[in-house]
This record gives C-alpha cells, sequence and structure tokens, in this order.
C-alpha cells in the first residue's frame, strides 16, 4: 500500500481559500459603501482597503483597479457574467417579458444603479477597463439573449432569416440607451411594451 | 418728422457681436483640441481661456463647465440640436437609412466620438449637465426622429397603433448602444440592416 500522502487542501488551520473570500466580500462591501457616500472621483483604493481591513497591495493583487473592483460589485449583485442564461419556457415573449422585468427592479435599485453609471464613465477613458467590461459583463449578456433567440428560431417562434445580433440589440439598446440617457422611466410597462413592438417584426413570415 | 434715433446696433468700430462669435469659436476650437491631446480629466478651462485667447471669466459666462463647453463642440460639428430635422422624401426606409448612415461617419470620426464620450462620463456624475445634454441633444434628436415617424404613419407607411416612443428607441438605442459598448463596429451596412429588420415590425398589418 502506498504511503498515504498529506492532505493537499492547505495547512493546518482556518482554510485560506475561505479567508480570501472573506476579505474579497470586505472589498466588495466596502467599495459599494463608498462610491454611494462619496461618489467615484473621490473614492481611492486607500479608502476601500481602509474600510474592508485588508492591505492596498491585496486590492491590487485581485484588481486592476477601483473600477474593477465595482465591475465585481456589479457582477455580485445582479448575478449576471459568464454564467447567465435566460429562461426558455416555450414562450419567448414571456421569457423576454420576465428578463427585462428583473433588469428593471435591478437598475431602479440606487447602489446597481449608482455602480453601473461609475463603471460606464470609466469605461469612455480607460480602454483596458472597457475590454474588460465588455468580456465579463457586455458579451456574456448579448451572447445569453442571443442564445435564448436561437432557441426560439429552432422552435419556428421567429424567423429562420433573421439577424440575431441585431434582434439581440433591439431588445437591449432601447433599454440600455432609456437608462443611460435618463430620456423617460424604467418600469415593467415600458420593457412589456418594448418586448411586444421589437418581437412584431421577427416573428416567421405568414 | 420725428427726430431719427441712433443706430441701436450697437457702437461705432467693431462690431460686438462679431467679435463674440469669434471668442465663441476659438474656445471652442481650443477645447476640441485640448481634449485630444490631454484628455477630459486633464483639460482645464484654464488652458482652453489660454488657447483660445479669452479670460477665463469670458467662457465662465458662457458655459457652466468644461463639458458644457465640450457639448457646444458636439452640437456645432454634428450640426444637431433642437433645429434639428430628418428628410421626408416619402420613402421612410430610406430617409433613416441616410440620416443613420450620416451618423455612423459623424461617430467615426475621431474628434466627435472623443467629444461624445466626454459628456457620456460626464452625465453619469453631474445631474446638472445631464439635464443640460437632455434638452439640447437628447430630447430633441429623439423628437425629429418621431416627428419623421408620425409623418409615416399619416401616410400609411407604418402602423397607425404602434407607439413611436418605442419606434424611435428601436432605431437608434441600438446604434446607441453598440457605439457606446464599442461591442462591434458602426458600419453603414450595419445601420442597413438595423432600420430594415426595426421596420419589419412597423408596417401595417396586413
Amino acid at each position: 500500500m502506498a504511503e498515504r500522502s498529506a492532505p493537499t487542501d492547505g495547512p493546518v488551520g482556518p482554510d485560506p481559500r475561505r479567508r480570501s473570500e472573506r476579505a474579497r466580500r470586505a472589498v466588495l462591501t466596502a467599495a459599494a459603501e463608498l462610491l454611494g457616500e462619496v461618489g467615484f472621483a473621490k473614492m481611492t483604493v486607500e479608502a476601500i482597503a481602509a474600510r474592508a481591513g485588508v492591505g492596498k497591495q491585496t486590492i491590487y493583487r485581485w484588481w486592476p483597479s477601483k473600477a474593477g473592483v465595482l465591475l465585481d460589485v456589479f457582477t455580485e449583485l445582479t448575478g449576471s457574467g459568464s454564467e447567465e442564461r435566460l429562461p426558455d419556457t416555450g414562450d419567448l415573449a414571456a421569457d423576454l417579458k420576465a428578463v427585462l422585468r428583473a433588469t428593471v427592479d435591478e437598475f431602479n435599485d440606487p447602489v446597481i444603479d449608482r455602480t453601473a453609471r461609475a463603471f460606464t464613465a470609466e469605461i469612455q477613458h480607460d480602454s483596458a477597463f472597457a475590454e474588460a467590461v465588455r468580456e465579463q459583463q457586455l458579451r456574456p449578456g448579448l451572447e445569453a439573449y442571443k442564445a435564448r433567440l436561437r432557441s426560439a428560431q429552432e422552435a419556428g417562434e421567429i424567423d429562420p432569416g433573421l439577424d440575431l445580433d441585431i434582434a439581440v440589440e433591439l431588445l437591449t439598446g432601447p433599454f440600455h440607451q432609456r437608462w443611460l440617457q435618463r430620456t423617460a422611466p424604467l418600469t415593467h410597462g415600458y420593457v412589456d411594451a418594448l418586448v411586444d413592438t421589437a418581437l412584431r417584426g421577427m416573428r416567421p413570415p405568414g
């Protein structure tokens, strides 16, 4: 019988992964609070570290900048990102309305709204951060919609000739523009009407 | 006969309105140049004034902030704002494609792109400025589209029951989202396909 090897899960004592996870959550909470209290411009990595009770180097080990921390706050609060999938009950309109109503509720939450506005501003100036946001948030989000539309296309619910990239943008672009520019309120009634209007043009011919 | 009154157009010598207009243009040019050279964060009202050869107080008399100057740079470069109207040749798809192709060309111009990104970032932080952008740029732009759609509705080209606010967002939101997030290139082919796809859902029934 081979000698039993030592456990590979780390040293005796508190699990370092659990400790890291606690520190990570403390940083996200501190960043979300500071953003609300002082705004993005006045928020510093030092202040986040101090409030979270971690060293500044701990933050820089995990995140490239304060904007990067906020991106993770947003991902955490909205449960969005690479694992994102839309419901598929077989009723495309109902599924899209459910998702967009939930998104309305999220973006009407001041913490999520504030976080998303901070990194929307930041991606205009910082192209490396913009690429991170695209990879972590935007493309997975658009892909999740596209997969749901592809499934509807296969089920014969929408036109097989439809350009799905444009179809996704018809569903998400109006919402995004209205949120960003605050030209009108985001409500459940609005996204229901948006889905109905956008889908009119996606139905199979005849 | 009544005595002739003195001319009311100002004193003899250089017309002060013309002098103001020269100063205004010098400020806009200086701001556009500085934005390209140093970026929004490092650009100051002092530096704009120095380059334009005017006093700092002249800038503050006309604009509330450096972002306000950039808003006028954008309005000037794109010819947009309250006087904006869409062409109306009687062919809605052709008119929308013409306008959106021109908008593609504008947003692919680095000076316009940079200016629009700077104030898109700024409206996330500064709500008074955001309201100015909505009043000067966004609402007139959306209204111009809406007026063209209303005319198409009256001509029987699109469904009389269509919600025109949502219809406008279906045409402008996808473009805006793609530009802002740089998820894919802005081309003439793209906006042609966008117009065709969006209009499919707007045609009158039957």
